[in-house]
């Protein structure tokens, strides 16, 4: 059976004060109605059912992702105790499905970006679940829009084969943030892709890489897993998982496998992890602003306004994210979007835990 | 007797979103837990007791205010059926005082002024008050501070007299809100005092003004005279107010008049007019920043932060005035403060009529 696993622990503390330490970022309602929580099971169909999605959150957040997707199993929620790096995260998915089918294959996916186009994406993932079957990691590597120095990247060697159309490279290197030459040189070589993280494999494959690059981890894990169904878990699990040490798996795993291949993707995909990239998925005036709610702007220009019961009226304002909530109000010039997060740790530290 | 007349028609429509139609300006709570106009009560003290304060103000004011000052007595607060301009408003009150006590002697003060200084203020309004017993219209001059393009001026002649201590001088001249060359040279002359809009007369002087130089507002308010203190009083009012050219005590008298003088006053004046004015008075930052209410601030220099119930956390903000209130929110960079009025008044015109 096919899975589709949805990591959403982010915490999105840059979009405060709309995101908050209550809720997961993926929870948040930021360019619709739905959330993108919800946007991201809905775009999995008709590829995988509700039955074959499974969420990974914090213990205070499953609760508010299953009401919004009531179609998933609740035994489909895996709870990580506490944030331990992706490839933790995985690794406890893993001896989960491979508890319910040791020939699952299992699509890490993420909730908190922006895909435009669903119907490439649901395609891309199709072509890597075939990949798949060759017993590689696969990941999905977007092709880059412009010189981005806010993700990574993957250099990708040559063509091995071609699936309806997708090509799937050789993964050669992962490659860190880089500063904005950089990004330009490989933007222009045309050999790289940006780093998703979003990847697909065998439940068996990835265990066989956790063994061998993280064995730790893995003894660590398969205690968890032998206790999977039975009283045992929430003991060995609590007991277990506190001792793991934080780890991604692009560090833990991807960067020293020894197959990885890359499936390039075109579909508009952004990361939404400040309001500036919010605001870049949403339409703008003439002006270049962007409103959500009740808003009267004058002589305003590139600004943001976010609005929740109240009107906002901006003046002569130039580049501006003005975010509002019932009991707190984001006032932030847009080239200072990245310290957000500062007024969250500012504010916790301060002991003022309403507000976060 | 004496009596201080407290002008409280003010709009105050640059001081939205605080400032809102259903509050005179001298209602607000701006720079303190106290009103403006409770300030210009009690300022008045000991040289006024409430029983000798009149308030001219707008039908729709009359209560807030009377709540406000509650010593006031009830038949002291006159209503402007609509607003016609300073000269009509003091007219009206100089034929209410005549009613009362034909030699009467008024103080036409204002109640949307900053007085940083209240001894000196006194001092200044008894000297006017022996200055006015010679028959003559006596204005309070402001030493001005700054080469000021906001105000009108007031150019002096030479010394007539001295009274405990403040000169009295002949008036020559009322100049309109100059260009700011124009301001530098007033300033630097040394001739000129801000035209504080305060004026100390016997209510028989200025009524024989009234006639001398508007004979129509003349007839029109010696009708309403006569019937005050009568049943008939509020049908003459309501029928004759209507046709009152709107004028104002400048253009009207203050230019002809035959023998004014002015009593030149240092004792920090400000009008607070509009959001900047007000940040002038209350207490600035290391980084010039000025807090009202509950706020966090991340290398922002020069702003002002109003707030009500939230927090409001800025980052990077520069020069940028943030007013929070219950219902609106207003977002202004500091060099257009004038155009609140504009947001106002485009709220008017779009029938928001509950938030303005």
């Amino acid at each position: 059976m096919n899975y589709a696993v949805i990591m959403a622990g982010g915490a999105g503390t840059r979009l405060w004060p709309i995101s908050r330490e209550r809720l997961p970022k993926p929870a948040l309602r930021l360019y619709s109605d739905e959330s993108m929580f919800q946007i991201a099971v809905k775009r999995l169909s008709p590829l995988f059912t509700p039955q074959q999605v499974i969420v990974v959150a914090g213990a205070g957040h499953t609760a508010v992702l299953s009401e919004q997707v009531p179609e998933i199993p609740p035994e489909n929620f895996i709870v990580e105790p506490e944030g331990r790096g992706t490839a933790s995260a995985i690794a406890l998915t893993a001896v989960h499905l491979a508890a319910r089918d040791p020939e699952a294959t299992m699509a890490v996916l993420t909730a908190d970006h922006f895909i435009g186009n669903e119907v490439v994406f649901r395609e891309a993932v199709a072509a890597a679940l075939t990949a798949a079957e060759d017993d590689c990691l696969v990941t999905l590597g977007i092709t880059p829009e412009f010189p981005s120095t806010e993700y990574g990247y993957i250099q990708q060697g040559q063509v091995l084969r071609e699936i309806a159309g997708h090509k799937v490279l050789e993964a050669l290197r992962f490659v860190e943030k880089p500063d904005l030459e950089r990004a330009k040189e490989m933007l222009q070589s045309g050999d790289y892709s940006w780093n998703s993280g979003m990847f697909i494999w065998k439940v068996s494959v990835i265990l066989d890489e956790f063994s061998r690059q993280m064995p730790e981890l893995f003894d660590q894990i398969t205690c968890i897993g032998r206790a999977v169904n039975t009283h045992a878990y929430a003991v060995t699990l609590g007991e277990t998982w506190p001792k793991i040490r934080k780890q991604t798996i692009d560090y833990g795993i991807m960067e020293g496998a020894r197959k990885v291949v890359v499936i390039p993707v075109a579909m508009q995909w952004t990361d939404v992890g400040n309001w500036n990239s919010l605001k870049a998925l949403l339409p703008e005036d003439a002006r270049g602003n962007t409103i959500r709610g009740d808003a009267f702007l004058l002589d305003c220009d590139g600004s943001l306004i976010v609005g929740a019961q109240k009107l906002i009226a901006g003046v002569g304002l130039e580049d501006l994210i003005v975010v509002d909530t019932p009991d707190a109000l984001l006032v932030c010039r847009k080239d200072r979007v990245q310290d957000v997060r500062k007024i969250a740790d500012t504010l916790k530290a301060a002991g003022r835990l309403d507000l976060i």
